[in-house]
């Protein structure tokens, strides 16, 4: 069974963060892990865009129920029409989340998935304790990595 | 059209936290809105006795498929069986929401709420940009009865 | 704890239809249950003005964002943000349910039910193995009032 | 945009609708659509099999909160935890569904499905008007093709 890591961070973000997401997709299709977001723009296009820059999966849990909303470099949209909810689909589809920046939505998944018991990495996300610090998507995607292996 | 405040807090709390909890209750019914909460035990059934030992009206939204496990102070039970995505449910249909301390589940909460734009009011619960800190029930009742003339 | 009797049927009705749906509400007050429906118009709203009409309580349960989108008659509206998805919780919520009429949305409500083995009684309504059928308010609710002593 | 053809049918199916629930997959993935199910077995793993064994693509909606509750031949599971409400995730991601057999849970989706104005093609499933009725596979799938070109 093949692992889906989510990556989870706002529609808006600076170039940085998106940079940083770019290539925490990268690294996530070239460990052969599927990659899991939110389907729309900003951290979660750039991941998708690195995931399927490396010939990735790519995984996208919209909250509309248009899957053409989904961004070009989504192969699989799941349209849920529940809004945010949908937050916690994928959460309880991911084996192992990294947050990459976020605002109010992605502090939403944190929450949920750490409630749930499950790996959230953080890079230059929201404070809060149970996340796993990291400061560049080499290290996040070591550490997702490492995960499975507990 | 009743106004509806819910009071979002974790399963398990202090002593302090409850009475608090209990307080708001009472003083919501007393000011004629409807007490809205997760259904369960801890700080949402100390909302809910206090709500009812003025008379007023409790609605518990409940993670479960079963009506019965809502605590016995709650008038309506609603049993969504969609887990941790009933917090949604609970921000969705309250006007504005106080947090008595609580653990993730409450944050996923209150960023839901802060992302919607609804108003927070927190009274010894996490420490995130955007939530109107409050120190005691009455302040707390208060404040959210102001956030309707705005 | 109070029982609660769904009223199902369309948003859109035929005048014999919506009396019966209101002489439904009006006999599930007067037996002291709480009636529950999706909170719109058509059935849902004939049914809410019955019970209303016998000091009832009525719960409704949108599928939309905004609780005031409720008819007028309904106590307790819960925003559910799902979409049709909305009448799984309506399912998930009633003891027992009486279907009025009805269309697609209608038809969904009644197969869940039946899935989840509670009773579905029916007026007027879809043809589907299962659903007790009956033809005057007066013996649908009580054959739902009979449900609860099986 | 690759088109999503659901595969709708009960868990437990016999041979002859497990056969044709395999064929209609194969010929899913022979052209070009991803299949789309609720991933569990019966109708479900049948469609998937046979899209897998054409090297296609497979999306399995699931109820519970274990990816790996999915049958062997999903290629891409969700893990919703919405229970039968992941029927209408299933309804609001397939461009068409194709319903083969199917217990009342399957009515619950074709129900929605019709609500929503979605093509839905019937074999050897429920009598309700506005279904598409067909009798093999390869009358099925022809016709939820055609569908694509309304």
């Amino acid at each position: 069974m093949k692992r889906f890591i989510a990556v989870i961070g706002a529609g808006n973000a600076d170039e940085k963060l998106l940079s940083m997401a770019e290539e925490t997709g990268r690294l996530i299709a070239r460990n052969g892990a599927v990659m899991l977001c939110g389907g729309l723009s900003g951290v979660m296009e750039a991941a998708a865009r690195g995931a399927k820059s490396e010939g990735g999966t790519t995984l996208g849990i919209l909250p509309g129920f248009d899957k053409n909303s989904a961004n070009p470099y989504i192969d699989v949209p799941v349209a849920t029409g529940i809004g945010d909810m949908r937050n916690a689909v994928i959460v309880r589809t991911a084996d192992v989340l990294i947050a990459v920046g976020g605002a109010y939505g992605t502090l939403s998944e944190i929450a949920l998935a750490l409630k749930m018991g499950k790996t959230v990495i953080g890079i230059g996300t929201w404070d809060i304790e149970g996340i796993i610090r990291s400061d560049s998507a080499e290290d996040a995607v070591a550490k997702a990595l490492a995960s499975f292996k507990l």
